[in-house]
């Protein structure tokens, strides 16, 4: 199935969860799909792997590098935290194949940990997807997402890619900004941020509501489930669910600064 | 060279262009690299196909339909303008390799001819993209191009990826809406559109203006070549190309509409 119906869902914080410790149920993010657990996450190119080196969360295990990209982190003063190998070009092609651009980098790491959806900050936005099954739009879903601060992104175990890879290089960096919420069910999931406060708006192209116009501000469960959409001038009426999700966010964040 | 930071440009018509005729300097849209004139464009997917049947611009040479494709076609009463061949879903798998979602469909058709930069329409937006390499991300900003109602999208004959396979999938129709105009100079284009009247404004991360504030209505040469940005609260400060073109598309329309 294509990715071309998919709705991100958009919640806005309000309400108080219940404090249940941060290290409640955390499992990896996005891994449950085939993945061994010591499986390394594939990192690769130079915002993606910089953005991870960056990151203390993040555990390294293996560094390849090529001598320019050396020479690079070295002139922007990051470190590398593992002693990188240093290989040809050839050698990171072989390993990712020949459309990765990978710019001199690869990093193998561990996955970052999912943290709980019942810890989420209430004072932002949370994206929900929902099957959106391309690592593409997922990767640059996620890139919008933190160009947009979002607070977390909220997806299921089963039909979502793994945070890795393609994935990872499309959300250029943003795996190490944007918390990856992995939920089982994705109907209780949004019932229990309903329950924690959040205003729930789904995105579709049908919607009943203009995006642009739905009342945002109004944080009871009464509009809780509004699905809106986003107008559209032309022929087509709907578009590929990354633009649409960083449509939506635009929108979003550009109402609520001003409500 | 990955798309991250390449600009679309958009431009708005205001003046008048001579009249050479709509026939003059046509050569079929995005086949210049390394493609025969006689290779077929390759078309699958319900959205990509069915748009093409219904466009009579669009010469359609050979249909592969499944069964249940055939069917949908006759429910939705789709003329499919040749006769098509059954095929079992696995021959077009074949023929697309094993991630192309085809949906049972499948087209080898001509391609569009290419309008001449002259002939643009006056009175909307052009889309310009200079060197977008990735055809799911130019498929992509087709598809929102559609939904903007964009009058055309001119690209360089080099440097840009071949409308056909993937682009069109990705673009879901849009092919067959928007004119594509495929120039060798991007440049000596941009200044062409000057002439005309068109205003010019580049898309940068870094751009100086605001495009939610920067001065559309001003429609003398004074204003063109704005270079503006679009203002992003969060970590990241650039965008998916794709991305980018959506959320320029939604504010350049939004503003122009109550301009």
């Amino acid at each position: 199935m294509s990715d071309r119906d998919r709705k991100p869902k958009f919640r806005r914080g309000g309400g108080k969860a219940p404090d249940r410790g941060r290290e409640s149920g955390r499992r990896p993010a996005w891994r449950e799909r085939g993945a061994s657990p010591d499986d390394p996450v594939i990192l690769y190119g130079w915002h993606t792997v910089a953005a991870a080196l960056a990151n203390p969360e993040r555990r390294i295990r293996k560094l390849l590098l090529t001598e320019n990209a050396a020479r690079r982190l070295v002139d922007d003063n990051i470190d590398t935290r593992v002693t990188p190998e240093i290989v040809r070009p050839s050698l990171i092609d072989q390993r990712l194949g020949p459309d990765a651009v990978h710019q001199g980098l690869l990093a193998e790491a561990d996955p970052l940990p999912s943290p709980d959806i019942d810890t989420l900050p209430q004072d932002g936005i949370v994206l929900v997807l929902d099957q959106i099954t391309d690592p593409h739009n997922v990767g640059a879903i996620m890139r919008s997402a933190a160009a947009f601060a979002v607070k977390a992104i909220v997806t299921t175990a089963r039909h979502s890619p793994e945070a890795t890879g393609v994935l990872a290089k499309a959300a250029s960096g943003a795996l190490e900004l944007v918390p990856l919420v992995t939920v089982q069910n994705l109907a209780r999931a949004l019932t229990g941020l309903n329950d924690q406060g959040f205003m729930t708006v789904g995105l579709d192209s049908h919607g009943s509501e203009n995006l642009g116009t739905v009342a945002l501000r109004q944080l009871t469960k009464d509009t809780c489930d509004v699905v809106a959409r986003i107008d559209l001038p032309g022929a087509i009426q709907s578009l590929n669910v990354s633009n649409a999700a960083a449509l939506g966010l635009y929108i979003a964040t550009s109402r609520l600064k001003t409500a």
